[in-house]
């Protein structure tokens, strides 16, 4: 309550808190009246007091997330496993390839490389979201049939992006992980689906997402069952505008202690470049992340899309190794080939 | 080019930019060289040069959407008209009514309420984006019958949420415009079937989008032969926590700059707060925007979603009245009763 | 708490709050425990128990200013005179002039048009701080006196800008009103110097300031004993880049809730543009702002800073007459000629 | 110019460029016309043609700041040596110490502590910048006198903080390295006095300040012929309330790129809790930075301030060999006890 508040606007207070339920509890400073409202999170969370009189300002107390929370499974970290790759726990994992799936040849050759220097996962996207409807938008179906067949000739798990609902029985059928863009974070809709797929999910947070609405964002998928979450930190937007976006690397231990769930990162997207690229991975392994998410490209010149913050296939071994070398430091154990 | 940029390093540019078919244009000061790729706006924006050596940084210089342009229309302003409302131009609605569809004669109420004091149009949701899976989700298609039966006795065309493809065709039965919700405003697929409807769409300002990813969503829907957008600012998110988000109202003049697209204030989701709604509104309306949507309920106390911001229904009329005064100074005209 | 805090550890937190002289107030739900500390603020803030085992955070509950604070007044609004001109409480006041005192002829011709239309005061800066040391730093000392001569001529007391404690002396020989830049919001120094001199203080928010650090930095003059503090918002600093800065008017009815002190706005500094200042100004008049504080020039299109930003005093009669007619449908008094 | 824009507009704004002494050089697309001005940055950027008829934007091209540039030192690295520690180019630097010097034990403990591990300087504050005046300011003249001790005892440099003009002599008789808070970093006449000490000076990079801006802070003491600066990045301000500040590791590579300056990061402010300082301060080492400044305390649950970020003396030897390992895999060269 404010400052001065009267006994009338406190006796309101607490029976509107009685009215929904709840039970109120009073806390009295020399200056100050706080009132607790004690009792079920829906119920509390409908109070509707914010700017009634007398009362200065609404403090949540129950984090608004059940299943996503570290305390749901009482400290034990989840570990996702495809195929026999692992992220999360002690687990580190290079889920690399090329940002838009272009055409057979450069595919099947990204994806030789990654799986050569030890990536665990290989990503490309069949469907693309664009700022601009005149932009190229993806293969689609041809896209996810390259996949397909790049996961047979290397053995590696694909993680690919559905940006529709409509798209769901296409994109399950090749993808190991599905990938739902920073755009679609508060798709709620699609987020509901893709957790009754049961396949794992690396969710990518929104340009202005704070870490609560990214766990809120989970809580979508977790709650139809699928526990198989990957949190995906990619840049914010903050008002610097020498790069793409600022990446969030305090999102790494603070979504650790939230959280059990592994946490991914993509330096691709806020770097924008690819020599910036490079230190922000050694950042992220650092910071101790589970993965990381980056793209590659045989011919980044010829890129259809975002070549300039791919990494060139014949850097790619050096950096994984780079990267192994950061992660081990930050105590991880990450397979070899 | 960065000072000191070598000759090969410009010719490397120069052939690059020839390689997509633009052409290349020299412009050599004291210190620095800057290159002007001239040509389409496609090819131009496959350059892919950032980072590449010797060159400092790229500044698009077309803008990249075309039919949402204020030069599109040649300087004429686009008026969407619904059975005889006008908003745009010279003309500034008023669209009021419920967060929620909650009952029937909560809808009811509220909408003759609105209507007797001269709103255009009536809001109401049936189908509500909440960050948590565990709150009320909307009545749905009840939710739209009672929006139907509240125009049926009112008159008043309604603006109502759509957030899944698969309820278009439930929702154009009774809305008379379609809202996309700032969390779906780079939806992509969604905007493309709303664009196919025809039907007027009111598209709300995500968070953290700039006003050129604004316009480029417009374009999506505009794309489809669908001229009918207003423009919908919302608040956006920013490091102030003492509102829920930061109204920003140079958006208003800015975007009557760069587009045809009516305006339209939403001041309820930023103020979080009915006593701060009053004067953001009047605000907006002095800052010359063609519309307000506001919130208003007849027990804000009782409400299931969003109570604190909802104006009570019994201080509407003078709230409007107030709107129209500052309106008028604005150089618009409001339609009375 | 967290879910899941052990007995000792909620010990450990009493314990904690005791040895710094406060009392622990223990209020335990179903699944959380909430502590309270009650005690002086400064003994509560210093705490120190962010990230300790089993704490999950800490709310602040005290404001921690005391003499800016609505409650210190008891709701009643300061009103700051000024040779008979007030801002605050139920008075608007204009406050024009140019960015910066180039010249004799420039300084007193401003002034004598913002005299004609009614401003209430003339602001002109004699020291301005640039971002390039490379750029023209104001005419100092020569300016001040030109500022002397426009007051001497027309009777508008003067509002100009100290960034050096070593101006101190010289500034206050012609300031009627000291403004302190956003750049010094928390040149705490200064705010102190300020307080000291006795004279009416407009302080200007930060580009990234919260209003609670402008209400402590404004707290800083008030403990000075210099109760004449004007808070004025002139653009905050987010992503979006199509304008300066954003003009953050929730900021009006906020502040009007959490302090005494009057509200002014400036338009200019986040417009960028003169065509763009207008609506801001009639936003903010309309949103309740206690005044304007606006630059105008004579030939804009030569002015040494800030050119484009200035109104021509040829519009300035007009732009008057229309925030008249804005504040006082917001409820204002405005002195007129 | 805009599209559309006529003859007239074009021919006004090259009477423009050429009035103030530049040349104006038209490139003409199929849609746009686009104007370069060249000449001297000063003069060009007088033009002031924001907002004018016809103009859509203004893009400067060159930097506003010369002397920090990496051009300006063709490429090498300026490397800041302080009795024998080196910081920049190959070489790596630890400083650590208390936020602020609070007494006698508290400081030598903690400057033998940090000695013994290895650390480069020690830090401590004895004038503090507080939010609020009722806080803890800083020991003064005491706690500079405490800081001789220290360095006496260990050998180690002094990095310590000054906020007003008028203690410059004071600080620079004991400081070797002089400390700009984030929240001075805009306060030029500091800047500048700096300057003329010809000390070593370590700039904090302010809460919402561009790197472009923070470069330009930095060309305030270089212009004063002081080439020792450091750049500090210590957190910036965005939406996210989990941590204290966003920490933009990003800032590293970039400010490679755009500075010779060495580029030291502040791990402590951002994260607000010692168990996020450790994984942060090796994403920074391993991203590249040429420096950590950290907080240390002997007792931090008894620091009068900041102590929940202050890592405790007997974790800092593990913290500093853990930094070391992380530094090599960068590439750098760390100074080994």
């Amino acid at each position: 309550m404010k400052e001065g508040a009267t006994e009338e606007q406190v006796s309101h207070v607490v029976e509107r808190i009685e009215e929904v339920g709840c039970t109120a509890h009073l806390s009295q400073g020399e200056l100050l009246t706080v009132i607790g409202a004690i009792g079920d999170r829906d119920r509390v969370s409908s109070l509707g007091l914010e700017g009634a009189p007398g009362v200065d300002h609404l403090v949540p107390i129950l984090k608004p997330y059940k299943l996503a929370s570290a305390q749901f499974r009482k400290g034990q970290r989840t570990v996702i496993e495809v195929d026999g790759r692992r992220i999360g726990g002690e687990h580190f994992g290079l889920i690399a390839g090329p940002c838009t799936v272009e055409g057979r040849e450069q595919t099947l050759e990204v994806a030789r490389v990654v799986a050569d220097a030890g990536a665990a996962m290989l990503r490309g996207g069949a469907y693309k979201p664009r700022t601009s409807p005149y932009s190229f938008q993806g293969l689609g179906v041809e896209g996810l049939r390259l996949l397909q067949e790049a996961k047979e000739e290397t053995g590696l798990p694909i993680v690919t992006e559905l940006m529709d609902v409509r798209d769901v029985a296409d994109v399950i059928e090749v993808a190991d992980v599905i990938q739902i863009g920073a755009r679609n974070m508060q798709n709620y809709t699609l987020l509901a689906e893709v957790g009754r797929t049961g396949k794992p999910v690396l969710l990518k947070r929104g340009l202005s997402a704070t870490l609560d609405e990214l766990l809120m964002a989970s809580e979508y998928v977790l709650k139809e069952g699928n526990t198989n979450v990957m949190l995906c930190e990619r840049g914010i937007r903050t008002f610097e505008t020498t790069y793409r976006f600022t990446l969030d690397l305090l999102a790494i231990p603070a979504l650790r202690e939230l959280s059990h769930l592994p946490i991914v990162i993509d330096p691709s997207h806020a770097a924008g470049r690819r020599d910036w690229v490079g230190p922000m991975s050694l950042a992220a392994a650092a910071a101790g992340a589970d993965g990381i998410i980056v793209e590659v490209h045989n011919e980044p010149e010829e890129a259809i899309c975002d070549g300039p913050q791919a990494l060139p296939t014949e850097l790619f071994a050096d950096y994984a190794e780079q990267l192994r070398r950061v992660a081990e430091v930050a105590g991880k154990q990450v397979a070899t080939v």
